[in-house]
């Protein structure tokens, strides 16, 4: 059984239509706010490789992420702390990385609470708002489909720290650390005023746009020189004769954002435009059919 | 270094006035949520004696509790499951009982997340709404103290649990039920119109009850003769040699609430006048000063 199909389950379960979106919107008087869970784990989302000054950053970055995504910016965050009893003089430098990264987003840690367990983990919570809650489903034959910055440096990151080289050059260094502290482009009220779907690259973006074209019931085309890399990405191609292209499609991580939009928009350096949508299912690159090859945790391989 | 001495490093980082509450409200609009986080870990807050069946339940159950107590009625919830792989096949049941729990609550599972883990967890987010929050710093001295009901059940049908009977006597059986299935009673609108400080009964009225009077800076003085425990308690005490009403006092996962307010309030079977607050600090007990009891997962012992 894998993930989705346990998600499949549960969703029989509750009957609720919102279950399957990585937020959901709430109707509070006349504001709309959004809200979102992700956890970090021990031995699931991080190694011991992983810096423990970072994990308080990236654990609020992943949730800033799909508030961003859906159209919000965030307010308010609940951290739910897994801490080994060993690690309690950690408890310091975790928290001081979630303040740091609540600081840079401008939200505010209001509550939470410590649980002893085997592994650590930072469980948060995040309450946003938004003027309009994107979610999955509007996508509409004629839109265009956007990407908010170049994908595949986090994979190309995580390979690098796990040589755990004793020097990484200038380039590697930069993969590292879009690995290890990314940070969300939080232009909101752009894929809020515009954006019919949206879905953030956690998994990768050959598995992610699915979530669109499966939820909103369209096909996606998307144009593979389109797809923005950094020279950073295509320098580690190079050096570890890797496929860079390969690592921006099924790389994940990346944090960037995935939206159609109905208007044509200009592009920038956080705005590119890689394709379509039309009629139909599925996801094409470059009109060849693609698969959905998602991460999954509970896959048995 | 204790849970306490960790919230206490928590809070000089955060610089946040709300950290060291259960729940925390949001304004919004001219609307007050309420927001707080629960978790049940395996290991740490169950071990494998306790039925699959009722964990969503008690998970939502304890979370209810905390809104309950600041003067909220739920509205809705975000389920992190932490979930081992040899454990998938339960995916249904623990969400069958989360759903159960929810519509009995009036409120909805918007959202949330599967990892997989070693251990089994529900880690809840919930969101009530309230006309008044009431927190634990505004208990004055003459300020009445009243408790929502019976205390001391869910340890003694926990250690009737643990002794793995292969027969329970129907008083047994009730004991066992109130710490498998805690049904939290919201009187959410007497609590926010009435009490001036309240805290829910989860670690033991000896021990919550210093939340109400450190935080308010105040002395409380109980009657030990006014604390309401059942006949079922009564008659666990007789058979098995033990104090009762050591277990009302120092029980944990009672789940009723304990609450200050200015005005003398009508007692019934949901509401038992406890005591009175006086100026000064610390907890007396028929006058004389009871230590804080509280049960630390962090604690050396």
């Amino acid at each position: 059984m894998n993930e989705f199909k346990l998600i499949d389950k549960i969703k029989t379960i509750l009957k609720n239509r919102v279950i399957g979106d990585d937020t959901a919107p709430i109707i509070v008087g006349n504001k709309t706010l959004i809200v979102t869970n992700d956890i970090l784990l021990e031995g699931q989302h991080f190694l011991d490789y992983f810096p423990i000054d970072n994990l308080g950053w990236k654990a609020i970055s992943v949730n800033v992420s799909d508030i961003a995504a859906s159209g919000g910016k965030p307010k308010y965050a609940l951290i739910s702390l897994l801490l080994p009893k060993s690690k309690t003089h950690l408890v310091k430098k975790i928290y001081r990385s979630i303040d740091k990264a609540c600081r840079y987003y401008h939200c505010q840690v209001i509550g939470g609470n410590i649980t002893q367990s085997g592994k650590l983990g930072i469980d948060v919570f995040m309450i946003g708002e938004t003027k309009k809650f994107v979610g999955r489903r509007n996508a509409k034959p004629g839109d265009f489909v956007y990407l908010t910055g170049p994908i595949g440096n986090s994979k190309a990151g995580l390979e690098l720290l796990m040589m755990k080289k004793n020097h990484y050059e200038v380039f590697e260094k930069k993969l590292i650390e879009r690995h290890l502290k990314p940070t969300i482009n939080i232009n909101s009220s752009e894929i809020s005023q515009n954006s019919t779907a949206s879905v953030d690259i956690s998994d990768g973006l050959s598995s992610d746009i699915f979530h669109i074209a499966n939820m909103s019931n369209v096909r996606i085309d998307i144009n593979s020189n389109k797809i923005p890399t950094t020279k950073e990405l295509k320098m580690f191609g190079k050096k570890y004769k890797k496929n860079s292209f390969d690592y921006g499609l099924i790389g994940g991580e990346d944090y960037q954002i995935l939206f159609t939009s109905r208007k044509k928009l200009k592009e920038n350096r956080n705005l590119y435009l890689i394709g379509k949508v039309n009629p139909g299912k599925n996801v094409y690159l470059d009109g060849k059919k693609i698969k959905n090859k998602s991460f999954d945790h509970f896959s048995s391989s």
